[in-house]
C-alpha cells in the first residue's frame, strides 16, 4: 500500500518525485487555487484533527480587572440607541479579532449607571443575565417587567424585544451571555429596533412570566404545550441556594442527589419541556462544599463559569488558577478541568451543550461526568 | 344497492325472505354461536355507535353523605395488611357490580384513624391524593416521606412502595385517584406487600423530592432526563392557589392567562417533561371566580372533580346540580358540561385525558374546549 | 399490627367480632351499598391482583371452520349499508357476550362475494386487513384504491372513510383488526357514514399512498412531519417476505439481525415517526425457519396471531395446540408462550402494545423478551 | 433619550466631544485592549446585523472545470493513509483559506481511479457521497460492503468506519458531502485510523444495511428504536426516480403531492425517526418538469446543489447562472433563489437545516417555502 507523504503534499510514492512529476504537480495546485478548490491530502490534519484542537484558550478574567473599567466606560459613554447597551465582550485570546469567549459564546460585562435605560430591541441571539451583585434594574422582556437582583438568572430567549432601565441611585452591573459566536457563524442574526425607553416602566416584585409559571410543576392550562424556551424569565437565588443546599444536606442525611461528592448542582430548565431553559445555552450554578474537590474531566461543550460566591482553584489543562468573586473563566472545548476549595464555592456555568446533545455531538470524559 | 335490514339480519334482500331461507340463516346463527363468532352486521351499532354511548352516568355524591359512612367505617373496620386501605370507592350508578367512577377511573374516600397506619404496597395502578381537609397525615413513597395537608396533592405513580401514617390524634381523610379500571380492563395489574409498618417514620415538613425538585424550573444535575412521572410526589396548595390568584388578577389587569373569562386552571405536570404528572391521569385544579360561567362543552374523557372551595352548579347533559364542598362528580365521555358560581368555585379534576391524548383519540368540543 | 380477616370483611380483630359488632357491619355495608360505594378491603384482590389475572383465555380458532361458516354466510346475507361489513368476530370464550378476541382487540374474518361492495363509512376505530390468500379486492381509503393480495397488510387508521369493492368473479377473504374493545370501554367511538359505493372504482396496481410512500426512507417535501399514523397504506408481501429471508440469511452470514436463533421479525411502522404503523395495535410478521424453537416467554400485551404459511405447535401456558395454515390464536396478557416449527412458520402477529408502551405499562417477561 | 453616534463610538452627546473627554476615551479603550474586553457599542452592527450577512457568496462551479482537475490529480497524486482520499474541496470565494463550500458544508469531489483503494478510517464528521455518474466503487461502512451507483445517495453518519474500494478498471468520481467546517468551528472533531485496505472486499449488490432496512415501513424487531442517523447506508436512484415521477404523475391527475406546480422533491429521512436521515445534514432531491420555474424565496440555511439531469437557470440574488449536467451551487444563508427549466431539470441539495431546525433557528420567506 502507497503510503503518502503529507509534507510533499503526497508526492514521496515511487516514481513520484521527479522533477517532472514536481513541475505537474505544482501547476496541478495552481489550477486547484484558481478553481477555488483545495485537495483534502494537503490540509486533513488541519481539518479533521484526532482530537479537538480548539484555537480558543482556557482563560481567566479577574473581576478586579474587569468591574473599574465597566465603571470608567460609565462616565465617558451614554448609553442608546445604536450602541443599544454599556456591554464589554470578553474576547478569548485564542480568537484575536472576535469577541468572543469561546467559538459560540460571548460573554459581557454590562454596567448600567444610575436612572439609565438600555432602548429595546429584539434579535435572533438568545440572551441570558447573571447577577453577580446589586438590585434596581427592571429588565423588560416583551413588555413584562422583571426585576434583577443578586443571584438570580433572567432569561432573554431569541426574538423578544427588551430593555433594561435601572430604577435606583447607583449602578448595576451583571454577566451577560448570549450565542452572538454561534448564529454569526451560520448566519441566522436578525436584529430589529423597538421603543428607545422601556414599554412598560412599572417594578413590581414578580413578573408575570413568575406569577404564571413559578409554582413547581404548575402549567397555566391555558398555556399547555411544549415552547421551544422557557416561559419563566427568571430563576431567583432564594430558589437556587435552597435547591443546593437540599442537595448538599441530602447527602449529609445519606441520600443520593448530588452530582459527586461535595458536589451540588442545578440546572436552569424549560418547565413545558424538562429540557434547557435556553435552546442554544445550557445554565447551571454548581456549589462545591468547603474541602470538596471535583473529579477531573473533560467535555466537547465550551463554556463560560463566573464565580458567584467563595474562593477556590481550577486547574485547567495541568495551569492552576486561583478563583474568587465574580472571576470569570472560558473553557474550551476538550480541555481537562477540577475544581477544589478551601472555602466553599458557587459558580454559575453556561456552555454549548444543547447544540452539541440535539446533534448527537456531546462527549465527556469520564464518559459520565456532567457536561457543563 | 341493498340495503340490509338490521332487525332482520339482513335478509331483506330480494329472494332472501323466504322460510327456507330464514330457516337456513338460524342454523347459520347457531353454529356462529358454537363456533365462538359474532356476525358484525347485527352488532355493528352497539360496537359502533354514532357518538359515545357510555353506560357509565353522570353522576354527584354528596360529601354531607359520604364523610359520615367513611367515619363509621372507622369504628367497625381496622386497617391493615391484606384489606392494606379503608378506602371506599364510589361506583357510577351505570357500572353496576365494579365500583368505578368512570370506566377508567377510580375514586376512593380514604379515612385514616388517629395514630392509625396503612402498610406498605405497591401496584401497577398509579394513584394521587387530593387532600379536602385536615393534616397530620405522612404518606412515604419509596421511603420519603410527604406531609399531607389541605389542598395539596399528593402522587404515587406506578409500582412505588408507599404506606400512611397518622401521626395526629385526629382523623384524616381525602380523595383517592387511580386507574384501577382500565388497568384492570387491559390486565396490567402486578401487586406487591411492603413492610406493615411504613419505612420511615419522621414526618419533616418536606419531602426529600420536593427538597431536590421543588424549586420552580430548577432541575438536578444528578438527575436530568425524563422521566414518565413526576419526581415530584406534592403539589403543596399554596402554590396551586397562588398560581389561580395570579391568572385572575392577569386578567383584571387586561393580560392573559385564564382559560376563558373568570376560569383559571392549573394543570399539575411532570418537570422532566412538561406533560402531566401522571401517566395515565390528567391532574387540574380550576377556579370560577364569584359570578362566572363556563362556557358549556364536551370531551371524550372521563372524567371525577370534587369542590374543594365554594358553592355552584353544575348542568350535565341538561340536567342542574348545586355543589358545594367535598362533593364529588363523576363525568363519562360525551357529557355536555357547564358550571356557574355565585360565590367562587375551586374545583378539583381528574381526568382519563393522557391516555386518550397520547392515542390521538381525544376529541372536544368546541375543538378548542379545554379537557379535563 | 392488626391483620384483616378478608373473608369476613375485616372484622377479626380482638374485640371486633361481637354479634353486635356484626351487626353494625352488615348495616354499615347495606348503607355503602345504598351510597353506591364499595369499601377496598372487600374487594382488593379482584381489583388488583399480584399479577394479571385475564378473563380472557388463551384460544385457538381453526381455519378449518372460520372459512365455511363465513362462506355460507355469503349465501344468506347481503353486504350493505347498515350492517356495512361481512366481517364475523371471533369471541374469546372467556368473555362472553363480547365478541372480543382479547379485551382490547377485535379479530374478524371479513368475506366479499364475486362483484360485491362493502359502503364507505368511517369511524373512530383504527383498523387494518392481513390477507391469508386471494386478490380481487381495493380498499379505497379516503378516495385512494388500495389493492389486496395475499400477505399484504392494508391500514385503515381512525377516521378515513373506507369501503371496498371486490371487482373479480371470486369470492375472497381475510383476517379484520380492530381496537373496537378498547375504543368501546373508553367510550370513544364515534361513526359516519359514507357513499354506497366506493367514490373511487378504479383498480390501479399501487395506491397513491404508496406512490408517494413507497420508497424506503424517502418522504415527500411537501409531507415532511410526524402523523400519528403510517400513511403508507399497503405493506406487500413481496417486501415483508424479502426483510425475512434477509433477516435469516444474514444469521447464516454470522451477522446480527434476527430476534432469536431461527427467528426473524419485522414490525411494520410509521415512516413518519419509526414507531408502530398504528396508533393502537402493534402489527408484526414472524418467521421461524425449520426446526426452530422460540424462547418462553410471557409479555403484559394481549395478541392476535393468524399462522400465514407453514405448520407448529404453539404452548399457551402449558397447553400445547398444533397449527397450521388460517388458524387464528388469541393470547391474554402475561400468557405463556413458545413456539415451536418442524416445517418453518411464518405468523401475523397484532397487539395492544402500543398502548401500553405510551403509558409505561408493558412488561415482558424475561424482560428482554421481544413483545409481539 | 440620549443617541449614540456609532461613527465616533458614542461620543456624539452634549458635553461628550471635548479633547479631553476624546482623550480619556481614546485611553479607556486602548486599556479595554489590554484586558481583552471589546465594547459591543463598537461593533453591534458587524456582531449583530439587521438581517444575515454571509461572508459566503452565492457560487457555481462547472463541472466542465471540476473533472479534468481532478482526473488530473490522479495521475499526479497517489490515494492512501495521511492524506486519506484524493477529495478536492470547493472553497467559496468569500470565505477565503477555509475550503468550504458554506459556513458549515464542506462539498467535495472525490475520485477513486481503477482498483485504487481509499483506506478506512473514522471521524466525527457526518459524511455522505452522491454519484453524478459512474459505477464499480463499494464504500465499506462498520464493515458493510454498499455499492455505489449513478444517482445513489450513500451516507456515511459520524464515527462510522468507512473506506472505498474501486473494483472496476474504470475510474469512478463523485460529490461528497461532509459538516467538516460546523465541527471545525464548535472543536468537536475526533479522528481514528482503520485498516489500510478495506475490511471486507467483497462487492454485493446490496448492502447488509439495505437487506435489514429496504423495505419500505419494516423495521427489524431485533432493532425497533430511534437511532440519530440513519441505518439506511444507500438511497438508490431507482427508488428516488420512482417517487419524483409519482408525484409529477399524481399533479398530472389531479392529486396533490408536489411542493409546487411542476416541482417535486423527495427528502431522504431516518426510517427510525421520519426525520433526516443525517444529523447535520438535510439531503433532498427535486426535479422541476420541463417548462417549470420555482417561486423565488430564501431560507437561513446554507445549502449546496449539483445538477444531476437536465438544464435550467438558477437566480441567485438577481444573477442569473446557467445549470447543466454536474454544475455545483453553493447558496448562503438568506440568498434569494429561483429556478427555472425548459428540459427539466434534476437537482441534489444538501442543506444546513437540521442544525438550525432544532434549535428553533430556521427562518424561511415566504414562510411556507421548502428549505433545502
Amino acid at each position: 500500500m502507497t503510503t503518502l507523504d503529507q509534507t510533499s503534499g503526497g508526492a514521496a510514492a515511487s516514481g513520484f518525485d521527479t522533477p517532472e512529476h514536481q513541475a505537474k504537480l505544482a501547476a496541478l495546485y495552481r489550477d486547484f487555487d484558481a478553481a477555488g478548490m483545495t485537495p483534502l491530502w494537503r490540509t486533513r490534519e488541519g481539518l479533521m484533527p484526532f482530537a479537538p484542537e480548539p484555537r480558543a484558550v482556557p482563560h481567566l478574567w479577574r473581576w478586579a480587572d474587569l468591574y473599574p473599567l465597566a465603571a470608567r466606560s460609565a462616565e465617558l459613554v451614554p448609553v442608546g440607541r445604536g450602541g443599544e447597551r454599556r456591554a464589554i465582550g470578553l474576547g478569548n485570546p485564542g480568537l484575536p479579532g472576535d469577541p468572543y469567549a469561546t467559538p459560540t459564546l460571548w460573554a459581557a460585562i454590562q454596567y448600567l449607571g444610575p436612572r439609565e435605560n438600555a432602548p429595546e430591541h429584539r434579535h435572533t441571539q438568545t440572551a441570558f443575565r447573571f447577577v453577580l451583585e446589586g438590585e434596581g434594574v427592571w429588565t423588560v422582556v416583551d413588555g413584562d417587567p422583571v426585576a434583577m437582583r443578586r443571584g438570580d438568572l433572567l432569561l432573554t430567549p431569541g426574538w423578544r424585544f427588551h430593555g433594561h432601565q435601572n430604577v435606583s441611585d447607583v449602578p448595576m452591573t451583571w454577566l451577560d451571555g448570549l450565542d452572538i459566536p454561534f448564529v454569526a457563524t451560520t448566519d441566522q442574526g436578525f436584529f430589529e429596533f423597538g421603543p428607545d425607553v422601556v414599554r412598560d416602566t412599572t417594578t413590581p416584585a414578580r413578573s408575570r412570566g413568575e406569577r404564571l409559571w413559578g409554582g413547581p410543576g404548575l402549567t397555566p392550562v391555558s398555556a399547555v404545550g411544549a415552547q421551544p424556551s422557557s416561559p419563566l424569565m427568571a430563576y431567583r437565588w432564594a430558589h437556587t441556594d435552597a435547591a443546593l443546599t437540599a442537595q448538599l444536606e441530602l447527602e449529609d442525611e445519606g441520600h443520593p442527589g448530588v452530582v459527586e461528592a461535595g458536589h451540588a448542582a442545578v440546572r436552569f430548565t424549560n418547565p413545558t419541556t424538562g429540557g434547557d431553559a435556553l435552546t442554544t445555552m445550557r445554565t447551571e450554578m454548581h456549589r462545591l462544599r468547603a474541602g470538596a474537590v471535583s473529579r477531573p474531566g473533560r467535555t466537547t461543550a465550551s463554556s463560560v463559569w463566573q464565580v458567584f460566591e467563595g474562593t477556590g482553584t481550577v486547574v485547567l489543562n495541568g495551569a492552576e488558577h486561583s478563583l474568587t468573586h465574580g472571576d470569570v473563566v472560558a473553557i474550551p472545548s476538550w480541555t481537562d478541568v477540577s475544581l477544589r476549595t478551601h472555602t466553599g464555592l458557587d459558580l454559575f456555568a453556561v456552555s454549548d451543550a444543547p447544540i452539541l446533545e440535539r446533534l448527537s455531538l456531546l462527549r465527556t470524559h469520564p464518559a459520565e461526568q456532567v457536561e457543563s
